[in-house]
Order: structure tokens, then sequence, then C-alpha cells
């Protein structure tokens, strides 16, 4: 899968990756059902291949591309988070700029209409790296962040879906995560991260999407990369990092790298993971039943599929 | 820094270190400040010792060594906590096991008196990893933990300490965290960690202590790590996990590795690392003024110090 190297007649290369949550629709949803996440994977692919055609930064397209699936209801972040056991919408996310390492990142926090922007402020701001719960709203709306009252969170597709849960817990399937990594025509890395977690997870538990170096991670020496699946165990194997030092350590390609770690060392149908390296290879392995998914480059790629290309 | 290897004589190797945190105690402290330091890590290391050296686990061992550390008023992590910018305490903590990369994690938490064992009870339930905040301190509820109220950690040297620090701010020393690693006599690794992060922190500012692979791992075909320092740094350069990955990706050992990642990947008075490796060597590295620390093993080592050895 290595799109975009050596084939560009010297157009400067940029290369975005974006993926709406693994293993989450069945495959026998209606046809409407599947056209409304294409549509929206197109629209949200479309923002990202803009801002980076454009000559902008990974860190907006990234961020942009993020905040539009946050704000679709159809995918489980920002607006279409799913309900904790408790019937309440917690959220995580992270962003990570591979110039320099920086970070920001936030665990379960509720009211924000868009934790990647939050996350963003956090990096941007430079004191901390993560922050949870209560201090982060605080932090938003000291901020100015915009805030949303439950109801905006209420969506009815996730309710009914919470409510089935409850009758009869199947938490391996209702999970989700958004987000995109990308490298910009100056060559930096940036990856975003943003989920509603498990549903029906306990109230307070926290994913791999804001743990730095398992859900989200981003080094310009190496890869940008972003996870969508079972959190905990993307966290005890500490999946992005484990990517990008096989890269640096073992000198492995980004598809080899995540190839291994997705079909060797995770277990059957956890997730997925998409990267992209600083050569501008957008690459994306799953091993669940699907990934609503996106890539696009200078070389005029531009894919969105939920199951096979 | 090669102890404990090849000279036991056939007898059941294990192997434990423990610090009190990096960089906290200044060098003309009063001797009698200093003595309470070394006679407290002095029992605290003997718990862990005597668990070990009765065929204890090493999950056991490195739980209670923290448990003692966090009740223990003069370390920054459970009742001498540091105060953040509101003049609460708020803790974070993480357990892991190297036999199956289990683990347990919680951030920003208050009222819990042992926030480590909050973490093995998540780690054993088994459903969730990481637990923030208000999730947290309702699982602590149920589960039927110790709770305490702010008058148990509001202990006066960390009130006065967050009084200074709100005349004169000097984040960088106002920093500590204790943490334990260890290998029983079946081989098995285990790490502990438990702070109360960064003195005037913000509220929510969650360190590097419950980020899995960054401040906590362990993973025995590799390594047991606890970190302390600048959360921050930690975070953004995953060092748990990264030295973890030198040892498996370039068979470094596991001196070599945390040499290389405490002197020549962090910056200067950043902090320090403890780690057992599956041989039973205990290493200990830190890159500031010094380091509450101690180690000890099956061949006799028994040592605490804040300066050198």
């Amino acid at each position: 899968m290595n799109h975009g190297k050596n084939c560009q007649d010297g157009k400067q290369r940029w290369a975005i990756a974006l993926h709406g949550g693994a293993g989450t629709i069945p495959r026998d949803s209606s046809e409407a059902r599947k056209q409304q996440h294409i549509v929206a994977l197109t629209e949200a692919l479309t923002i990202g291949r803009d801002i980076l055609a454009q000559g902008g930064t990974s860190l907006d397209a990234v961020e942009q591309v993020v905040r539009y699936l946050e704000d679709c209801p159809l995918f489980n972040a920002g607006r279409g988070a799913v309900f904790n056991r408790e019937g309440v919408n917690e959220l995580d996310a992270a962003i990570m700029d591979g110039r320099d390492l920086s970070a920001g990142a936030v665990a379960a926090v509720r009211y924000v209409k868009n934790p990647i922007s939050l996350c963003r402020r956090i990096m941007e701001d430079g004191e901390h790296v993560l922050m949870a719960g209560r201090g982060a709203e605080a932090y938003a709306r000291n901020s100015e962040l915009e805030l949303m009252d439950d109801a905006y969170f209420h969506t009815e597709y996730r309710y009914n879906q919470w409510q089935r849960e409850l009758e009869i817990p199947t938490a391996a399937v209702n999970r989700g995560t958004v987000g995109a990594v990308a490298m910009d025509v100056r060559g930096n890395l940036a990856s975003a991260t943003s989920t509603g977690g498990l549903a029906n997870k306990m109230p307070g538990r926290v994913g791999d999407s804001p743990v730095i170096g398992c859900g989200t991670f981003a080094d310009n020496t190496t890869c940008a990369i972003s996870c969508t699946g079972n959190g905990e165990e993307f966290i005890r194997k500490t999946v992005a990092s484990r990517i990008a030092l096989q890269m640096e350590l073992k000198a492995q390609s980004l598809d080899d790298a995540m190839k291994d770690v997705v079909m060797n060392r995770l277990s059957r149908d956890s997730g997925g993971v998409i990267g992209v390296d600083a050569q501008g290879n957008a690459v994306l392995h799953y091993n669940s039943a699907g990934m609503n998914r996106g890539a696009a480059d200078s070389t005029g790629r531009f894919q969105v599929a939920i199951w096979e290309w």
C-alpha cells in the first residue's frame, strides 16, 4: 500500500488518512445508512484534502477533519458519542504535532462540542498535555470553547443502541472512534483522535484515544498514527508508539510495522489503525469486519470505504 | 549497574527497586529531614524485600511498597500529595502486570486513600484499564476502598509549599512521585506508580504516571518500569515503552536502554526512571539533582539513597 512515493514530478507532496471507527457497521445495514457513511467520509476527506492541497498545515487538516466527524451524528465522537452506563456521554480525544512531539489530550469530559479543539488549545497553551473530567471542562469554559448541554449529545440512534445494550450486552461491536493523520507540504506530521468510547462503559472509563503512544502519536522522524478499536487492548500493547518504534529501531516501513502490529499483535477483531509516514505514504489496516476510512494524497489518490476499497 | 546476575548459587532470584521522586529534596535540607526520607525509604524497601524473599508476588510487593509511600506524608502521593492551583489534591496512579500486560490506572481522583489499590481493583476487575475523576471515585466507593476527606490530604508541609508556590512559582522543583518495580521468584515482573502530580497544577491535569507506556509499564519479556519527573515530557517521549522496546527491538540491556533514554533523550533535570528486567537486574537512573530511591535483591543488595549511593 505504498501510494504517493516517487511519482510526483516535483509537485509538493501531502497525504491524509482518516477513520470513522472499525467494525461498527453491520454488512447488512440498509443501503441508505451505508450511503450516509460514504457521503460523510467523503465530505470529511474533502475538507482535509483542500487544506493540504492549498498548503495548509497537517495540524489544521487533522483538527478540521475530526471536527467535522465530531459534529456528524453518524460517528461515535462529539455529537454522536455513545452513552455510558449511566446514560451520559463522556468524551476522550488527543492531538499531536510531529514537529516537536507537543500534544494535548482530554479524558472523560462532558459538554465540550469539539473535544479535538480543546486538545489543540491545551497543546498550544503548552503547560500540560493531558487533562481529565471536571478540570478539563473548566479549562474549556475558560478558553471560551463551545459547550453544549446533554440534549445536544442525545442522538436517537445512540440512545436506542444504549437501550438495546442494556437488554443484551454486546460491547464488542459498540465501539467506534474518529481520527485523522496527515503530512503537509512542509513534511510535518500530525495526528488527531476523538471518541465517545465504549457504549455502556462505566462512568469515568477512558480508552486509548487520549493516551499518547497508544491511540494517538505523531513524530516527524517516523509517522503519525490514530487508532480505533478495543481501547483497553490498544493501551496495554502501546500500539501507536510500537508502530513508530518498529520503524525507528528496526527500519521497517510504516506498512510493514502497522501490518505486524495489527495482524500479529492485536487479537482478532480488535480494531484498526491509520498512519502516514514522512514520505507521504498513507497506510490503513484493520483486523475487524470493516473500518470507516478514507485516504487522499497529492498524487490524486482519493478513496473512501467501509469494507474493501 | 548489573547486580544480581549469575551469582546466586541456585537460590531463587528476586529483585525490587523503588523511588520516592526525583529532584525534590534540596541538598541543603536539614539532616533531620534527610534522615526522615532515608528511614522511610528503608522501611518501604523492607516491606518489598520481605514479600519477595518469602516467595510473594511482584504485584503484591509493588502494591504494598507504594501503599506505604502513599501513607507516608513525606512523599508526593496519597496523603502527602501536593496541592493543585485550587488547593485540592488530585491523584494519579497505575499498576501493571508483566505476565499478561493487564493494567489498571486512575487519573485526577480525589478522596481515595490508596490510589494504587484502586488501580489493582480495576486491573483485576478486567473490564477497563484507565478511569478518571468522578467515575473513578464512584468506582472506589462501590469497591469499598477506603475514602478520606480533604483534611486527610491537607499536610502542613505541602500546604506551605503551595502557598510559597503561589507567591514565587518554581514548578520545576515541586514535583515528585512514588513507584516500585519488582521481579518475583517466578520471574514475573510488575510495576506501580502513584503521585499527586505537579504542585500548583491546573485542576484536572494528569501526568505520566497513569499513562501506560509513559510513566508505568511492565512486560515479562523485557522489563518493568516506573518513572518520576516532568510528566508532560515523559508522556510526549513515551519513556517507559521506549525503554522496553529498545530492549526488545535492539537487544539492548535494561541498563543501556534506560541510560540512553534518561541521559540522551530526556532534557536535563527532567527526572528519573527505575526498572527491573527478567534476569532480576534492578536499574535506576536520573538526570536531576537527586532521586529518593532504593534497590534490593536476592543476592543481598539492600541500598537506599537520595543522591550518590
